[in-house]
């Protein structure tokens, strides 16, 4: 019996296709060794290119691909000089997220090397949390509207519903479980000041108690990112809204060397988007030195969620693999003070992997 | 000619008091050393405390003497453990910011000692930015909102106004220009998403023609918390939205000592409350034992603030102290690993600043 998984290839703008490339290159690697399991990849077309050649930055046909897949690979969209008329820039991941309901954005931070932290005194593993980001409202949900540039005002709505905010703590919840460390779920909130946090916190807490193995958490949004530049290592599994998400997984991504290390995954009830979570970085883009790590690791994401025995193994031998070539400080690429191309890294993962599989 | 300063103390709850008391003392301290400027201190009732005697936290005589004052010195407010009755926190801080349209949240950011920051290779003043928050709108707008814990949705809305963007954008350019320093400001915001924030960039762009002599720059919010901690010598001064000024502040404040260090303005067209980032640390209160630091260099923003020759030499010579007490890393409270109580600390200041003075 073969299992028979459709993978859908977004590679994107910028350095989005170059590193989507070096995944899908380990994939391929991978599966031979795999029993009953095949990969069907497929690239669709997407992003500003797209944009430019069509109008329309998600084609019908690409998004009925992503919907009927198993789960999307996705490099990177936008470009900064690209806009839509109303000024913002073209984010079809956005349109994916609130399409697909992918309401779940899964950020794991995990410190691989001392020398990769801007902060003194950790070494390897000793900073391990994941947030989770509500992605499909929250301050988000006003992305549609258009500014009046001569207007008095401009108001945007955060919206916390009860179904996003259950769904999303669940999740949480139901990661700490699993991950089966501090077993520790910290809602990041302003409980203090907007009655949509007080909201939220109320479904938080009714959650926590299906879940009396985990200890759930309250930690303001403002106090949560100073302990994460001072005790990074006191979380675990962290959930918060949309826009606080945002700013808290740049800010923890920062913790263990940047956006190049740190993938993501956009989880859905039937769907799922694995991505970066850099941008398309035009500036580096056609060089071939974009940092394939956070791609890479996506993808590792990507094999754990496929729930097959086969994908998981294939899922804990690809992050062996980057962790065993990471534990070398010169196995870098640029962005982070490294002389490797995107190639020689991924030649290292790839030899690393032979042998573990 | 004696110019007499009205300054309101507002102790507060927690450690307020304690942290106020040192202020209060080397203002007395100080005084004889200024030529032709008195403070007629007046202490008022506020917080916790007095909600739970009188059922207002912030009773009218109070706000009068605030509203009429030259300057208002704030402690700390707010308590864990008693709420309103729609379960927010005690924060008459908010209703002084929106009442006297304090619009401007200022947090300068700089570092004493190397020992004092989690960052890897910063030294003495490598860190040394500013931090402008608007704090009459943004996310704030909806603190008046109360929460319907049974409805499906909860709502806050956003907002900026072009009144409110433009004044907060002006302080900050000013700012820039008074520093003298890299003569930048950075606008951080989210246009890439929210029509709000196109709004505000909108109005940004506006002011910073203005300013032909500093450089106006954009940063997505997102970004900015990673550059934060990657390169915070990156940045002159920043400008940004109530929450995220909220968000950011206290992780620049985590790059430089914690809350113990970081004092702050908040800034009207004629009123001004200065107060230490830090809440009321019920935990450590009425054990001698809290930071003064913060509500010192407070005190410091207040007299640079009263633009008065003598008042801006006091700013000078307070500032200068604790920069020479705090080069000694041994000169620090216990919540920055020391020993020092917090008369003691305060007694250091005291003495550098008579060899000043
Ligand atoms: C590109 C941008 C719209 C996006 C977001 O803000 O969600 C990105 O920052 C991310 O974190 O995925
Ligand atoms: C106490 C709280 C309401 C306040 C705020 O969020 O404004 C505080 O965090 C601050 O930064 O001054």
């Amino acid at each position: 019996m073969i299992k028979t998984f459709k993978i859908v290839v977004l590679g994107g703008d910028g350095i989005g296709p170059e590193v989507t490339d070096q995944a899908v290159r380990l994939l391929r690697e991978m599966e031979p060794y795999l029993s009953g399991v095949k990969f069907d990849l497929a690239e669709h077309r997407v992003g500003v290119g797209e944009y430019q050649r069509s109008g329309n930055a998600l084609p019908e046909s690409t998004f009925e691909a992503c919907r009927t897949s198993d789960a999307v690979l996705l490099g990177a969209m936008g470009l900064p000089n690209v806009r839509y008329p109303n000024g913002k820039e073209i984010a079809p991941q956005l349109d994916l997220r609130e399409r697909l309901q992918l309401f779940g954005g899964i950020r794991p931070i995990r410190l691989y090397h001392e020398s990769d932290t801007p902060l003194k005194g950790y070494g390897k593993d000793e900073i391990d949390f994941v947030l989770v980001r509500e992605s499909t409202e929250g301050l988000f949900y006003g992305r549609d509207v258009v500014a009046d540039l001569d207007a008095d005002e401009a108001i945007n709505e955060l919206r916390i519903s009860r179904v996003g905010a259950e769904r999303v703590c669940r999740l949480a919840f139901d990661l700490a479980r699993k991950r089966n460390k501090a077993k520790k779920v910290s809602l990041i909130d302003k409980a203090n000041v907007l009655s949509s946090m007080v909201y939220f916190r109320h479904i938080f807490d009714q959650v926590a108690k299906d879940y009396p193995d985990i200890t759930p958490e309250h930690v303001y949004v403002d106090a949560a990112s100073l302990f994460m530049v001072r005790k990074p290592d006191a979380f675990d599994v962290m959930v918060t809204e949309n826009m606080f998400g945002d700013i808290l997984s740049d800010l923890a991504a920062g913790l263990v060397g940047g956006m190049g290390m740190a993938p993501s995954a956009d989880i859905g009830e039937d769907a799922a988007v694995f991505q970066p979570s850099h941008g398309s970085a035009p500036d580096i883009a056609g060089q071939g030195i974009a940092n394939p790590i956070a791609m890479i690791l996506s993808a590792a994401m990507m094999l754990e969620w496929l729930d097959h025995t086969e994908t998981h193994r294939a899922a804990v031998a690809l992050e062996t693999a980057v962790s065993e070539v990471l534990s070398d400080p010169s196995h870098r690429t640029p962005d982070m003070g490294g002389k490797m191309s995107t190639t020689q890294l991924t030649d290292a993962v790839s030899s690393s992997l032979q042998k573990i599989l």
